[in-house]
């Protein structure tokens, strides 16, 4: 049989703490275009700030399931460049991840349910010379090329027993609630939580507070037009977990919150 | 007949309060990619401040007349999202816009003369469960996706006799000139005004001057270059409208205005 | 011979001094969208200060190597515009480039050995009329869209003897030694210098110590995990030039550097 006229085009996502003031993006998108010229790529973030792991790994994970199965997923957030760390490429059921065993990958590769790690090591993927501060360019992006490329994972290195994790936080269950804390926030001062609506559902029908830190918040609510502009309310949003957000304004700001401020849902006492 | 070998890819672009530090871009990208894997993603601006309305409405309006036919235009500035402020997805002779009916698209819409307008409705083209903090992702993104794959404008949901305005003040014609205002400042502190080239050309071949609040400004100058640097100047600039400037520098700085600040054009007392 | 099914499409990257919050890099893809549907965009970076040429410069000489040949490279910042500067397109062997002759193009032409430029005159290539203040949109995107479709650099314009150049400083060999100067500090606040690698490699085998203003920093080492979290060390980077850093920190933070700070490597008395 012919190939398909227009075959989907492969795509490759961009995650970095690179920032948008230097070429260092482009460059490994330069890289990777000359491996595979039909790639597609989406930028996740780049202003990561500069070695913060914990939160490239959280970006990471909130965007994983949004991309097509097959997608190629490069995350460079790499405190460890030129040291032993060394560079993973994990398959999942539905998607590729490449980058530095620090942890930055396993949280979305954890979410995926299941996974196989291997450690890049065969220098025919790099280019070369590889530099020793910039593994992005000589490593990951020629690597994430060839995947896209159909090369198997394999192909590229050993399978390795266990990944790096990160010690993320983990919310409480109590018989009459959930305690939990910020761990992310966003740009419109949003606060993430890692109370997620799984873990809320055991009270479906039952009247809920919210409070963050010592202050009380609204809701759960389903939509934030349930407040005034301005006020607090709490909503399991976009990330599937709850969030503290202010209607049109800043829950970071309003509150001088952000991760690790300890959020609290408990059953109302209705003084029955 | 048979189709073309490389047809030509359909275009989405993006315009957003969404800023760079998250992924909720490159989410949104995701969904429209697994829906048409061969579309092509511009970016418009992602920096609009959090809720401004108005100005991505200025951006989307001013960045429309540079794409090809076709174009898919979504703009997510969305302080209602959750709301009942309706999805919109609007038709004109040369593009498709999609977005809240809260302003953002109108003046987009009505530059471009005449158009047709959509209230989004059918849930078959949304990404489900439909989050209620995140219709970029689970409405705005498929629907664009959708449309760039030629699905017809009605398919979408009933046509809607009218849609939300923004209060956009308007350049007063004088018999001796024009008196407008700032409505937009860029990133080169460029100050751009409210008063067309239109309205100027009744005045082609007598000298005007040009203030800013109470300050006057050379020109109109038919270029930077024609006063000296860190000189103010007023041009006819890239959007069709006059801008004041200053000449490798920043108007905005410079007088400390933005819009809102009244801006005269005049016939000059030539003392005859 | 039947072309391929898919040939490999072009590439254009971007590099402008225009930012994040307006549509005006959007609006030139739009415009090269237009003319060539199937071109690749890659953006190296938008965020260069407004008006400074040397850094732009900088920027798209250290990204030229990575990308695939026949990627046309368009440079925009721009103070003369609508002035009488000439817009240009340089033809390298591998390269075109495409920007004002105001030196933004000259490192990365003068990097590439050869290279044979072109005054750009013709206007069927132009976006019409030609604003006197966005040449980006009207000039370089719409030629930049047809060189990428193969239209040869002669048509554009006659050929040119000479463009303008910047004055970058140069590092100075000594017998013992090389005296060089910060040139450019990236995201991370590391301070990239005019000491490249060629000019360190008759020193092989030699111990030597490396100073910035009056502080001596560790090295040259070969990776950052040399030296201890927060010290500073010199490496030669990705750059393939020497660059202090501070691992897992901001050596221009610490240092209260940039460009211009001098730098010295200095072969080690060994007492001996």
């Amino acid at each position: 049989m012919a190939p398909p006229a227009h075959p989907t085009p492969a795509v490759i996502t961009w995650l970095s703490d690179f920032g948008g003031d230097d070429a260092y993006v482009g460059i490994m998108k330069g890289v990777a275009l000359g491996i595979n010229p039909h790639v597609r790529f989406v930028d996740l973030a780049h202003n990561v700030p500069p070695q913060d792991v914990l939160r490239g790994a959280l970006i990471l994970r909130s965007a994983l399931p949004y991309f097509p199965a097959g997608t190629v997923h490069v995350a460079v957030v790499d405190p460890g460049v030129g040291s032993t760390r060394q560079p993973l490429l994990i398959r999942t059921p539905t998607a590729f991840l490449v980058g530095p065993d620090n942890g930055v990958l396993h949280p979305a590769a954890a979410a995926a349910g299941e996974f196989s790690a291997y450690r890049i090591e065969d220098s025919r993927y790099f280019r070369t010379p590889v530099s020793q501060t910039f593994h992005g360019r000589d490593v990951f992006a020629p690597v994430a090329a060839h995947v896209s490329l159909d090369v198997p994972a394999h192909a590229f290195g050993p399978k390795v027993a266990s990944i790096r994790s990160l010690d993320l936080p983990k919310a409480v269950a109590a018989a009459d609630g959930v305690i939990g804390e910020v761990i992310y926030t966003d740009r419109f001062g949003n606060l993430i939580t890692n109370i997620d609506s799984a873990s809320l559902a055991r009270f479906r029908g039952v009247s809920l507070s919210v409070s963050i830190g010592a202050t009380a918040v609204a809701g759960p609510v389903t939509h934030y037009a349930a407040v005034e502009q301005g006020s607090l309310l709490a909503i399991v949003g976009s990330w599937s977990v709850l969030e503290v957000a202010v209607r049109n304004g800043s829950a970071a700001e309003t509150l001088h919150a952000g991760p690790g401020t300890p959020v609290t849902v408990k059953v109302k006492d209705t003084g029955s």
